[in-house]
């Protein structure tokens, strides 16, 4: 089997294939003994249910936690439960009464139109668990213990699924849904996890079979020899000697200068980012701050956790992004002006901000506050600007609160097209290349089907890319690029060839970067570069970027 | 005050402002009598909505009946119904019990997350038609007589407000939301209607009061004089004498031929492309013929459909385009692999039929017999491509069942950048430049608060027209627009001279179009265009274009 490889490395060892599959308690099932203590049982079961969802979510943290409280919320719900009692009293038995309860909410998201088919997922989820626990089965879940660290494979991995788990316990991830940009591939690189992702046939794998993950070339094998993953072992390892063997700062064979940045998205990943080496922070994700709250965060718990970030890196730069809420991720007290169809298209990042100016004022200031008498020099961007109107309110915003370097992120690709006017607003730009590939292909991040579209090698978004460095160049800004692409040694080199001057990744991708611009010359990423815009497919950008740079070679790429 | 017009002419009338205002009943409200015969009066209040929700859908037929079945399946959801009997077995009045019964689960969708929150609407827009039925109030709903035409202002307006309209009791729509491609926009155009979106604060407008709608310029008047609407309705009537003047094919100034083309949504809109003088069809949207089925239509009835339009222009061109479904426009024989958060962003248009090839397979062959013994030129154009090798997968199925011309719609950015590597592959390119400004600026076509950024001026979308037009002619293939920016006189000009050779648009649309033509010189267009492309604003490009198109003054423009 073949899917995209996400997240680098090999990992080989049982298949745990994640099925929720509580069987469908029998129709006309009844029960002995009274009503009202087979209500009280149902009763229980629900509530038992809500309780452990919580309360993992509560362990997990984060956007997890949301999304389990959501989900224990519609366990307790109401109605649900009145469905529940007046099919006990009409004589089901307590499985078969919540199967049937569940079965008309089911029906009502599923038939109200398409959007709601997602909420129906997680019925069946809470469903499940209440039958599960109402007949005694285990509850669905995942080990978070294992003797050997399995491979996880299922359909998708929710952040709720895999909240808990860690490298000791997952050898690899396999997923049929999910695209590059997925959230399952950003936490997989996050945790060092090899990853393939839009996997066709992989919950078909039957649990426990024997299996080894490439999530470089994106090869799933079943029952491999003793020496396949002998070879595999050995070509990882000589790799992973070639890689630790390069230190120091980022720079090119013939020493042009690469700064090498972490993506960051809250105090738990600076500790990573300096164990790799991070020059600084190439994009530092301030959502986490806001989540989960009745109201934006004071002034002072702001400019407390902004200069945390800052003091970790005295001698590199930070690079923030101001605060990019929207409907795909509400907040309570930024909401977007109507629902939305399409959160993606809607009014997120600095949209949100024209809306909210009272918000992106105070952590403006608070940004201001926290660079005061640190040596890290502070650089804030705005996310999704499409204009170099709005380019310009923003860098207004920023020099009023007393900020000393004003950007924005290059994701719309209306503002890549454009990037000239607005490279004459704003001190830097950064290129996003996960929304831009997500928009100059219309192809949703987050659906596995169109992972061929989000391919990062696509030539259309290499285009976007010289586009943009070219403008930023040509008026002597810098232009980094802070997407998944810049975590791709191939690629890496090739955004460096078109251009871009600091390239931030998630922390473990770097020390691979950083050795395959090692063993590159500058002149060799320009001729990968031009070679892979020359192509029509993204498979042909790659082959052909990667026949310009014999250097990597050394790394088994 | 002001917004964006989007439908031109002069409206004016008393407001009528659709609000669905009904009051809560008081908490706690009681009944008197016997319990069995208020939950039989609930009971029969929410059928009677939900049979006249379906039979006003029947009525109006198309989407809207789709839209309207639905919510007629959740007033008779049988959770509800349990939820109403217990809350008035607890004591509470038919009134109150549905209210709270409602609330259940509108929490449960508004709490679940952002995508349910858009069904919160449908369920409070049943919930209040309830409680207007069992408290004797007029059920909200529009007046489809009136005794002078009124001007409707809403929040925005769905399919199922204005389904059973017409010009004769509506003299112009203004909503809050909405931008220049949505729903109501293009149903004004169909209609003839003049129409301003976007336009904040509308719904303040007190009833009855009499307001003056200008659809060219997006201004709305309150109480105007006599005079001010003398006047208006004078520069109205001047402009459509000048329009009026203008007949035959469309060509500028200097006789540069450039075919006026309709787009037709099914057989009903073919009598209006011809009173308008269509030269044939540029956009003829085949889903008309797939909603609201459990399976594709037949070969046969499929022929019939395509050769009625054929038929209907003999001298001229038809551009046929495929089937574009998707999870915005859920099929039941055709589904995405999985539930998509961004319809807009998923498996839509010939990213279906990659799915489907047996459906597509069909439509062709469909098409290829109709086009037999017809003298109309055939054209097949597949929505949503981004690659060349999309492209070439639809060419070569266009080829292998005998079609003559296949093309693609540039609606997605990467296409237009890859616009001379497509044009390779294909015969003809039609630019849609609804979808192609809805990615280019990642802002949905639905949500009224973006408006700016769909606005077809910005000069970002110009430069996607300009490059996709150049390559177009650097291969010797013809490049029309079938979106809405076509319908605009003045951008219609600019796009003309962007090299654009063919204009699509409602057919209402076509005089004046024809008119701002006739008016200009080819040279005239180029410089209008070359200016616009020059600017950094949407409101600057437009008025640079109208600087250089001195002959538009004649149409008040």
């Amino acid at each position: 089997m073949r899917g995209t490889g996400v997240s680098q490395g090999i990992g080989h060892g049982p298949a745990y294939v994640l099925t929720a599959s509580v069987p469908e308690p029998p129709a006309g099932q009844t029960f002995t003994g009274e009503a009202a203590q087979e209500k009280e049982r149902a009763l229980a079961a629900l509530k038992q249910v809500a309780g452990a969802l919580e309360a993992r979510g509560d362990k997990a943290g984060g956007e997890a936690r949301e999304i389990l409280q959501a989900q224990a919320l519609m366990a307790e719900d109401p109605g649900l439960i009145v469905g529940v009692k007046s099919l006990i009293d009409g004589g089901l038995a307590a499985p078969r009464a919540v199967y049937e309860s569940f079965g008309k909410y089911r029906d009502l998201l599923a038939k109200a139109g398409g959007y709601l088919g997602e909420r129906v997922a997680d019925l069946d989820d809470i469903r499940d668990r209440v039958i599960a626990q109402l007949t005694g089965q285990p509850l669905p879940g995942l080990p978070v213990e294992a003797a050997e660290p399995y491979v996880l494979i299922a359909r998708d991995l929710a952040p709720a699924d895999t909240a808990l788990l860690s490298r000791d316990v997952v050898a690899a991830f396999v997923t049929e849904e999910g695209g590059p940009t997925s959230h399952t591939a950003i936490l997989a690189k996050a945790m060092g996890v090899p990853a393939v992702v839009a996997c066709a046939g992989a919950t078909t794998i039957r649990p426990g079979a024997r299996v080894l993950v490439d999530g470089s070339t994106g090869e799933v094998r079943l029952e491999p020899s003793d020496d396949d993953v002998a070879t595999a072992v050995d070509a990882q390892e000589s790799r992973q000697a070639a890689i630790a063997a390069v230190r120091g700062p980022g720079r090119t064979k013939d020493g042009h200068r690469v700064p090498l940045l972490a993506n960051v998205g809250g105090p738990g990943d600076l500790d990573p980012a300096l164990a790799n080496g991070a020059e600084g922070v190439g994009l530092y994700r301030t959502e986490f701050l806001f989540l989960d709250r009745a109201q934006a965060p004071s002034i002072e718990e702001q400019e407390d956790a902004y200069r945390a970030v800052l003091e970790a890196f005295p001698a590199g730069k930070v690079v923030v992004r101001t605060l990019d809420a929207g409907a795909d991720k509400p907040l309570a007290f930024l909401k977007p002006s109507a629902p939305e169809p399409n959160p993606a298209l809607g009014e997120r990042g600095l949209r949100m901000f024209r809306l909210h100016p009272e918000v992106m004022a105070v952590q403006l200031a608070a940004l201001a506050a926290a660079a005061q008498g640190v040596d890290a020099e502070l650089q804030v961007m705005a996310p999704m600007v499409a204009t170099a109107e709005e380019a310009r309110w923003f860098a207004g915003a920023c020099r009023a609160a007393g900020l000393p370097s004003a950007g924005v992120m290059i994701e719309v690709p209306a503002a890549a097209l454009r990037a000239d006017r607005i490279a004459q607003e704003v001190d830097f730009f950064s290129i996003g290349t996960n929304d831009l590939s997500q928009y100059t292909f219309a192809a949703d991040r987050q659906v596995g089907a169109l992972a061929g579209l989000q391919d990062p090698w696509q030539p259309a978004l290499l285009d976007l890319v010289a586009a943009t460095a070219t403008a930023a160049s040509d008026n002597g800004r810098p232009c980094g690029v802070c997407g998944e692409s810049a975590a791709d040694p191939v690629l890496a080199c090739v955004l460096v060839g078109l251009g871009v001057s600091t390239l931030s990744m998630s922390a473990t991708a770097l020390p691979a970067v950083r050795a395959a611009l090692a063993l590159s010359t500058l002149d060799e990423c320009g001729r990968a570069a031009h070679a892979a815009r020359g192509q029509a497919t993204a498979r042909h950008a790659r082959a052909a970027a990667r026949s310009n740079l014999p250097g990597l070679a050394e790394l088994g790429l």
